[in-house]
C-alpha cells in the first residue's frame, strides 16, 4: 500500500527564458500532465544553451535518482541547440546520424514542400542536424514541426526530449511520450478540492489547518493566500489526497472537506465556495 | 573591459508549482529585472515545500558559485511555509525571532485591524512564525502583505528571499532588494533587437545567422520559431549585445540587425518587421 510514485524531473533549456524575455509555459503544462498520471515531479531546472549547464543539469538529476527526466527546447537546427548534445556529454552516449530520425525528417520536408512553405526538401546540414542523435536512443514523431522528440535509457532513468515550441512540446508527449510513460512507471490515483474563502486571513486560518491535518492523516493542504480586497482577505485552500484506489483519495478529500467548511463557518467566513477545478 | 556581471540564481518554492495547479510568473518577472539590471541569471530551479530539497538547492547554488541567490515562496505562516528553515539549514545559521520583523509585523497586523479586515491584532505563534530569520538576516519591509522579504550573506553569496504572492514580490524587489542589488554588483549594459520574418524557416536561416554572428562577434542572435501561418513560416530573431558601454551594445546590435535584414531579403522573405519591443 505504502506505493511510491515514480519520480520525474523537468529540464527546461533556453537563454530566452533566463533574459526573462519568453514567460516558460511548458513546465507547467507538463507538470500539469504529470500530477494527473500520478507520478511525483520533484523538481523543474532551468538552464542556459550551454553545454556544460545542459549536461550538468542531467546529471544532477541521474544522482538524484530520478526515474524520468523530461527536457523541453534545444531540438532545433541552429547552433545553439545544444540539448542532444549535452544530454551525449552527461550519458558518454556518442551522437551519430539515426535513420529513423532521417526519415521523418524526409517526410516532414517533402510535405513542407509540397505545401509551399519552402523552395527545396534537401537535408541541409542544418536540418540533419536534428537527426543527430544520442546512440540507442529513439525518435519521436513531431506532427507540428520538424525536430523529432528523443528517449533513451540512461542507467535506471529514462531521459526523454522534446522541442520549446509548446504545439509540438504537446504533440508530442500526448501522442508518443504518455503511452510510453504510462507502461513504464508507478502511479497513484489523485484527488484534489478547492475551497476559496472570504473573511477569514490566512495567519488565523493556519493553527486550524494544522489541525485538520493530524485528523485526516491522508491529505495535504495547501493555503494559497490571494491578498485582501474590499477590505476582506482571500483565501484559496487546496486539499489534496493520493492513493492506491481513486475511491480512497476522493473519500479524504471529502471528509476533510466538510470539516475545513465547518471550521471556517465557525471562524466567520463571509463566503465559502468548494470547487473541484482549479480557481486560480 | 571583459568584466563579468554578478552571477544570479532563482529558488522558486512550492508544491503548488510542481503539482502544475499554479503557473509560476514570478521568475519571468524576475528574469526581466536581471536582465534589465545587467546582471547574469544562470539557473532557474523550482523545489518543493521539502526542508531537505530547499536546503540542498541553496547549498548547491552557493557551491556553482553564485553571487545572489533570490528565493520566491515559502515565507507565509503556515507549517508548509519552509523556505526560512530551509535556509537556515543550508547556511547553518540558527532561526530566532528578528526584533525589526516583529515590528513590521506589529504595524501590518494593527493596520489591518484598523481597517476591518481582522479582528484582533495579536501576534498569535503562526503570525510571529513570518518574524523567526536566521541570525543576521535583515527583514525587507512588505507594504502589500504580512511576511517580510528577507536578506543575509553566507559566505561571498548574499540570499534574498520573497514571498510567492506576485504583487508582494514585486513590491519588495522594486522598494527594498533592488537597490540593495544595485549598490553590490558588476553589471553591464544590454541591448536587444528584435526582427520578426515571414516566409523564411529556421532550418534555412541557420546557416546565415552562423555567418553573422562570425562577423558581429559582439552579438548573439537567438531565433524563436513561431510555427507555419496560412503555408508561410513565421520566425522571430532576437539580436543582443552586452558591454560595459551603452553606446557599444546599441551600435553592435544595429549593425548585424542591418546585415541580417539584408540576408533576409536575399532569402526571399516575404515580411519583414524591425522592433525594440518584444513581439512573443
Amino acid at each position: 500500500l505504502a506505493r511510491k510514485p515514480s519520480i520525474f524531473e523537468i529540464i527546461v533549456i533556453g537563454n530566452e527564458i533566463l533574459s526573462g524575455a519568453v514567460l516558460d509555459t511548458n513546465s507547467n503544462w507538463l507538470a500539469d500532465r504529470l500530477y494527473k498520471l500520478g507520478v511525483h515531479l520533484r523538481r523543474i531546472t532551468i538552464v542556459r544553451d550551454d553545454l556544460k549547464e545542459i549536461s550538468s543539469a542531467i546529471r544532477d538529476a541521474v544522482k538524484r535518482g530520478a526515474e524520468w527526466i523530461i527536457t523541453s527546447g534545444g531540438l532545433g537546427p541552429t547552433f545553439d541547440d545544444k540539448t542532444l548534445q549535452g544530454v551525449s556529454i552527461a550519458t558518454k552516449k556518442p551522437i551519430a546520424l539515426n535513420k529513423e530520425a532521417v526519415e521523418m525528417l524526409k517526410e516532414r520536408y517533402e510535405k513542407l514542400k509540397e505545401m509551399g512553405v519552402i523552395e527545396s526538401a534537401e537535408l541541409t546540414e542544418a536540418r540533419l542536424k536534428m537527426a543527430r542523435l544520442p546512440r540507442g536512443a529513439k525518435p519521436l514523431r513531431n506532427r507540428e514541426g520538424s525536430a523529432p522528440g528523443v528517449i533513451l535509457k540512461y542507467r535506471k532513468t529514462w531521459i526523454a526530449c522534446l522541442p520549446g515550441v509548446p504545439r509540438e512540446l504537446k504533440d508530442i508527449f500526448m501522442n508518443e511520450l504518455e503511452p510510453l510513460i504510462r507502461d513504464r512507471v508507478t502511479a497513484l490515483k489523485r484527488r484534489r478540492l478547492w475551497i476559496t474563502v472570504r473573511g477569514v486571513p490566512e495567519s488565523t486560518l493556519s493553527p486550524y489547518i494544522d489541525e485538520v491535518l493530524s485528523k485526516h492523516q491522508k491529505v495535504y493542504i495547501k493555503s494559497h493566500p490571494q491578498g485582501i480586497e474590499d477590505g476582506i482577505s482571500k483565501v484559496v485552500l487546496e486539499i489534496l489526497s493520493e492513493d492506491v484506489s481513486e475511491q480512497n483519495a476522493d473519500e479524504a478529500v471529502k471528509k476533510a472537506g466538510i470539516d475545513l467548511i465547518d471550521i471556517l463557518k465557525s471562524l466567520g467566513a463571509k463566503e465559502i465556495t468548494r470547487s473541484e477545478e482549479k480557481p486560480l
